[in-house]
Formats: C-alpha cells, sequence, structure tokens
C-alpha cells in the first residue's frame, strides 16, 4: 500500500503550532498542511462560514490523499466537526476533545479556564467537553480576539500584549483557576506572555501537544520507516506564511505552494428591479 | 430613466465611514454597500487575492444596479482600480487620489504622513499619487496593520489602541510632518485617539470626507427628489455588522442581506500520486 500523508488543516500559521508536534511525534510519516491565510482569521466568522469553510479545506486534503484529517484551528473543530465527520470517509480528530481530556487531567480543584476566539468560547465546545467529563468542574470561557492578530502580526512578546493579555485574564485569575486551555492554535505562539501573566501556579494546556498524543492512539500502525516528507499549501501570501513559519517552526518550509479559489457571490433573495424602482 | 444606485463596497466595515459621508452630501440618492466581512481583513492578503476579491465585489453591485461603483477600501483601491476600470462599464473611484489631492491641499510643508494596511503602504499608491501632484513631496508611509482587529472589536478608545498608535506614529511625528493621510477607511474611527497621539498641529485627512467631495464632480446630475433608500449587503455575520454599523453611524442599519459563495479549491500543478509514492 502507497504511503499516505496525515492531513492537518487551520485557517492560517496557528496550526503549525500541531503540526510541530505532530511532526516531532511522528518522524516517519507524510504531512499535508493547509493554511487557509487569504480567509485567516475564522475567529469572528460566523457558524455557518466556518462550517463551509471547513469542508473546503478537508476536502482539499482528501484530494491530497490524506489518510486522516486534523482540523488544528479551534475554532473550525467547535463547529464543524460533527459535519466533517459525516462529510469524509477517513477519521476526523479536532483540537477540543483533546485539550478538554488534559485540562482534566491536570486540574486539581476543577476551576479550568479557556481563551479562545469569539467563534470558539460561543460555541460552548469546550465548556460542553469538559463538563462531559466532570460535570461539576466549573469552567470560565473567555474571547481574546487581538491574540491572532497579534501573533500573525509577530507581536507576541511585545509590551502590548502583554497588557491585553492582563486585561483578557483579569475574570479567569480573579475566579481563582487552577489551569488554563488555550483553545486556539494560535495561542501557543504567545505562551511566554501568557505564562508572565498568569504566573508559576496555573497549569497551561497546549492543544497542540494534546491533540498530538492524542493522534498516538488513533494511529497504532504509523509509518516506521523513511523520513516523512512535508507539504505545505496556503491560500494566500505564500511569503508571509513562509516567514512566520520559520519562526514557528525554526527551520526553513521547503515544499510550498499557493493554491487559488473560484468563486462568484450570489445573493439568495436579490431585490428585483421592479422592487427597487 | 429608472433610478440606480451609487455602489460602495468596502472589506468590512471601514467603508461605511465612506457611506455616512456620501449618504449626508447625497440625501436624495439609493446606496447598495457591500461589506466583504467574510473575507475581512484585505489588508494583509496578497495583490493578487484583493484583485480578485475586489472584481467579484463590483460584479455584485453591478449586478445590483450600481451607476457608479466607490471602492471604499483603500488596500482594493490601492491595487485594483486599473482592472476595475477595465472591467466594468460604469465610473470605479477609489479613496486614493481624493485622499492626496486633499492632503496636498492642506500640506504648508509638503511633508506628509500615510498611515494604512500592509497591502496599500506596499502598493505605494498614496506615495506615487501625491508625488504626481507635488512631485518634490516628502512622503513617510507607515503600515499599522493592528488598527484593523481594534476598529473590528470596538477597541478605538482603549488605552493599548493608544498605545499602539503612538508606536506605529512615532517615526512619523520624527519625521516632523505637517499632515497624515488615514489611508484605510476604518482609521476614522480611530480618529480621536489619533488625535491624541499627534496632537492639533498635524492636519488630518480622512479619505471617506475626500472622496465624498469627489463625488459631487463626478455626480453632476445627482438625484433632486425623494429620499434615498440604503441597502446593505454582507458576505458573513450579519449581527455583528449590524451592531457596528449603528455605532458607526449612529442610526439602526434598516435593509441589511447576508449573500454567499459558491467555490472551490484548485490547485495549480498538482502533485501526482506517482510523485508522492
Amino acid at each position: 500500500m502507497s504511503r499516505r500523508p496525515i492531513g492537518i488543516f487551520d485557517s492560517g500559521v496557528g496550526g503549525l503550532t500541531v503540526f510541530r508536534e505532530i511532526r516531532r511525534r511522528f518522524p516517519h510519516e507524510d504531512i499535508v498542511y493547509f493554511g487557509d491565510t487569504a480567509r485567516v482569521p475564522y475567529g469572528p466568522k460566523s457558524r455557518g462560514t466556518v462550517i463551509d469553510y471547513s469542508v473546503q479545506n478537508a476536502r482539499f486534503l482528501r484530494q491530497q490523499g490524506a489518510k486522516i484529517i486534523v482540523v488544528a484551528c479551534n475554532t473550525a473543530a467547535s463547529v464543524a466537526l460533527p459535519t466533517l465527520e459525516r462529510s469524509f470517509d477517513v477519521p476526523v480528530i479536532g483540537v477540543i476533545e483533546p485539550g478538554a481530556l488534559a485540562a482534566e487531567k491536570l486540574t486539581r480543584r476543577h476551576r479550568i479556564g479557556v481563551i479562545g476566539t469569539e467563534g470558539t468560547i460561543r460555541s460552548g465546545a469546550y465548556q460542553k467537553a469538559i463538563q462531559r467529563l466532570y460535570p461539576a468542574a466549573e469552567v470560565i470561557a473567555q474571547p481574546c480576539p487581538l491574540f491572532v492578530p497579534l501573533a500573525e502580526e509577530g507581536w507576541e512578546e511585545h509590551p502590548v500584549a502583554r497588557q491585553i493579555a492582563a486585561e483578557y485574564l483579569a475574570p479567569l485569575l480573579e475566579a481563582d483557576i487552577d489551569t488554563l486551555v488555550l483553545g486556539c492554535t494560535h495561542y501557543p505562539i504567545l505562551k511566554q506572555t501568557l505564562r508572565q501573566v498568569v504566573g508559576d501556579h496555573i497549569a497551561l494546556v497546549d492543544s497542540a501537544e494534546a491533540v498530538s498524543t492524542w493522534l498516538v492512539d488513533m494511529l497504532p500502525h504509523s509509518e516506521s520507516e523513511g523520513v516523512g516528507r512535508d507539504e505545505f499549501f496556503v491560500s494566500d501570501n505564500e511569503e508571509k506564511f513562509r516567514r512566520l513559519a520559520s519562526r514557528i517552526l525554526d527551520s526553513e518550509v521547503d515544499r510550498l505552494q499557493q493554491v487559488s479559489l473560484g468563486e462568484t457571490w450570489y445573493v439568495e433573495h436579490p431585490i428585483t428591479p421592479e422592487e427597487r424602482a
């Protein structure tokens, strides 16, 4: 049987934190990564749009032969996972369940903070996943919409990043959480800043690490020979991706290609010239 | 002849600052506004993608009967205007030329600062437009990629907005500019913060005002009777648009509809299964 790659998609560069962990754990596997850099960020978009985009992205990974699809974007995972599972004939895994499980393993007092994009927090996906594991858990959720733009601009260690983080995290610290889930794959990029803000006594759950641990169970017969090949696809701005990726991965991205969209707007209820007159 | 609307498009809510000025100057005209909220922001996207999106948006406005197309997004205007002018049979006006002209009218020492998105500044469109009017003008350009997310999040008067603005504008103040072009239609939303940072001695050019002045010359026979109707279309997140719009326009948005996309990814140089094996 020919080698088939692990497929990973994200709205942009954030999923590279997931890629990095999976590459580390599966050195012999081929990996195909798709970053939807033309349409980043997903966080502020509506549920329906994120589902549409996720299905398009997963379809693209299937076209590239992916044997499993990793949704390395919490916003997409939090709303699109059931649709993706129904729509594809290969396993689909998201970052929510693994993150929730890791949080429940780490917490002592079951007071768990979750930070994520507007879309992720609004979906309640983490809250539900954690409470499925431990119904009495107290989950305090906080959207942090400016973290993705900060990470995408490379301002993750800038003093304003720290100030913004302090403001977003204040209610969680006040609520006396003992564990904080970084519910967006961009957030590990800000890990150092977040650590400074929350101090040393709160456990940080990096969903990138959590999902790669999960994947070990999903791929019991993973490739054990040869050097795994990486292929990267983006929907826009190859050069910017290359630059950010080399920072996140600490190495140069080799095989990178830009893909294009064919698209037309349509209106569901067009206004007729008569109505307008 | 039946009434035909003025068409305006932007990547999101920023163009509403242009809409507001045009509505004020043309109370009898119908206006159709399209905000591409599914794909906002345009600033970090590549030239080719912004041109593609702009053509789709303008085509949509033409389908709605627009007699003139106002590109109320500096990023789109800075790269797509020639393509739009060639592609459509109605006049197309951008925000760059009017902004450059307004700056040259206001400046005394011909030391002009321009702030905008990455895409706008990289294109050099303002620099060229100003130097066409006055070749010896000194233009100091500065990309401000975090301003759009700040405005879209409603953080325009937050202390961190001021801090970020102070950092972005420092080189312009050091260069002793006397005029500052707000080269992004989102930036008038941050006007108060920007004014605090630059002080009272620097003239601010609001491209929204500039383009509506320009339009007066382009539409000499504008409608003079009846109450102009507004129609708004967005590609995503109707409710968020409604909320931000009511803040920017100081009134509720009435006729608002969401439009959808039909789309498929394709790769220009697909990798064959043989190559992968």
